[in-house]
């Protein structure tokens, strides 16, 4: 896991009234926070992921991309952190580890967009800036795990609070396994890593950290597959499991938690209304806006001639978005096109001051 | 003078063959370099200006610019040369200090460009990235300077060695005045600065070595205003000048150059046959491309719906156009996106290795 600045997050199940929501806190998405704020227009971001970045801290948080203007090279990891500084003075509220999943328009002409989590936002301009779709975890190859999802067995950790005083296999070889491994290990009541080889795909520095816990007896460590699950009515009793040197065996705990990486999906986007082609977006180049008024589709989901999926694109669909959602947020309201350059508020709390102070 | 990384630079009065040929080395032409380079394309810049940057580094080289994409605060003289860094594994070609004159169709269907000091450039694709238009010097309000123009008057230096063992009067009190004071005292025979005013526009640390070459006797400055010239058949004797203490006189010189300022024209653009509304060049938004084939247009003189005048929508139409001038400069060939996280030879200049190097 990448460590991040600390974000505005507004836990899950609450109500809440805004400007614009945007579906996405990749890059596109975060820089959508800017060039909203710049014209005065707040913004709520939810993601389904555990932090802001997307794909490009989700996929490829070390690799250089060499194509952002005016910087020669920067990983996926330090153009969020970037992202993150730049779109701090606009105070943006995030909705983390949630899925927008539905829709709808409201009696006064807005749009009330709900999560899995319960959390409902109200407001005139939603933005989709999903890029390729919600990361949706890959599921293990294990007969009938599908009677013990969401009771014993999880994909994600949604409340670390769930695991206190648990008897826990986590499987997997990446860094979500091996961050929660260290992570749930002070409170389990016992834990134990699966994982099928010795290597790891995980940060360095955790793997020794893991291996350091089982050393000292306070984790288990086991080279092998998961072959099955033991355990009825959806209450898991065991996990079995197959190893070069053992054969197969049994490890017993109450809960499974199973990190083997992640895909993208359209998701419920998909159910929202709105005209799709191919799971892109078509969108108009003026403002970017879907076949819906009021909901504007931004970056790689949003389709139109000539659309290169890069983020320096996303960068420029987010602006001209944002002179759209304007009109939507203040009906009848002129809007001055200024440049930053003399955006007075804006340099005071960024620069310190302002053009002509 | 914002002293800018070294650009390769080309003498003028050469005759060159390229692929692209890009009209303007603003922010956004320099960018174009780039996403003409990842697709093999190369290109040689025309600029009036004796430098690189555009608007950025002539009008507010100092003025923090906050909207550019991940990097949240950034002058136009910092982001010219993170734009030049970027782009330099491209090596671009600059022809600085001259300017676009003439575009006509070649036999085999390329387009030759002409500029005035009679360098000329065939490609397949020209790109206009011109900003504004051309910077222009202000004309000082001088009665009869139109008769001494071009012969002792001068508005800018294009070769400093024709003032060696000149007897010189520069006017103004920006960079330019001050810089080409310090440029030009080594080499004539006699220098004097004239400006209005005791205070400078110019760099404190310019002011400061004039102040000090004018106390050690080694130019003249006059704080006087210029109020005729004499001379003729453009052989000038001397300026009149006018100072509150001094009433009127004469500095007896051979050359004056007067550096009053740029004021921005479109220029010779207009003569090439280009539709044009409001001096601005209509583009479609799939490729940037201009009613005429294998012209494109790109930045603030680029029109289309929902336009902004904004840096980073130019970076955007840069991209999109160099997919667009592929075609041109590779007939035939199909266009295989990758995006730079892949694109080893670039991985290998910029980051030192590639992935799977």
């Amino acid at each position: 896991m990448t460590r991040l600045k600390e974000v505005r997050s507004a836990p899950p199940g609450e109500t809440h009234e805004t400007d614009a929501v945007i579906i996405g806190a990749g890059p596109v998405g975060l820089f959508a926070v800017f060039e909203l704020g710049l014209l005065g227009v707040r913004a709520h971001l939810i993601d389904i992921l555990d932090k802001p970045g997307g794909q490009c801290v989700e996929l490829y948080p070390e690799k250089p991309i060499l194509d952002i203007p005016a910087i020669p090279v920067v990983t996926g990891a330090e153009l969020t952190e970037r992202l993150l500084q730049q779109i701090d003075p606009f105070e943006p509220v995030f909705h983390l580890n949630e899925m927008a999943d539905s829709l709808e328009r409201t009696d006064d002409g807005k749009w009330r967009i709900s999560t899995d989590l319960g959390t409902t936002i109200v407001a005139p301009v939603v933005v989709i800036a999903a890029g390729g779709g919600s990361f949706t975890p890959k599921k293990p190859p294990i007969p009938g795990i599908e009677a013990f999802e969401g009771k014993s067995v999880f994909y994600a950790v949604r409340q670390r609070e769930m695991f206190r005083e648990r008897t826990i296999v986590i499987a997997g070889g990446g860094d979500s396994a091996l961050d929660w491994t260290l992570n749930l290990q002070p409170i389990a009541r016992k834990l134990t890593l699966v994982h099928r080889r010795e290597e790891f795909r995980a940060a360095p520095d955790s793997v020794e950290k893991m291996k350091a816990l089982a050393e000292a007896g306070a984790i288990d460590f086991h080279v092998a597959q998961i072959t099955g699950l033991e355990g009825k009515d959806g209450v898991l009793s065991a996990v079995r499991v197959q190893s070069a040197g053992r054969g197969e065996y049994a490890i017993s705990c109450e809960n499974l938690l199973a990190f083997y990486g992640l895909t993208m999906k359209l998701g419920p986007i998909a159910e929202f209304g709105i005209d799709l082609a191919e799971n892109r977006i078509a969108v108009d180049t003026e403002k970017f806006e879907t076949s819906t008024p009021g909901i504007f589709c931004i970056g790689d989901m949003a389709h139109y001639p000539g659309k290169l999926k890069l983020i320096l694109s996303g960068f420029h669909e987010a602006a001209l978005m944002a002179h759209g959602a304007f009109h939507y947020v203040f009906p009848g309201r002129k809007l001055k096109f200024q440049h930053t350059t003399s955006a007075k508020d804006l340099q005071r709390k960024v620069v310190g001051s302002a053009p002509e102070d």
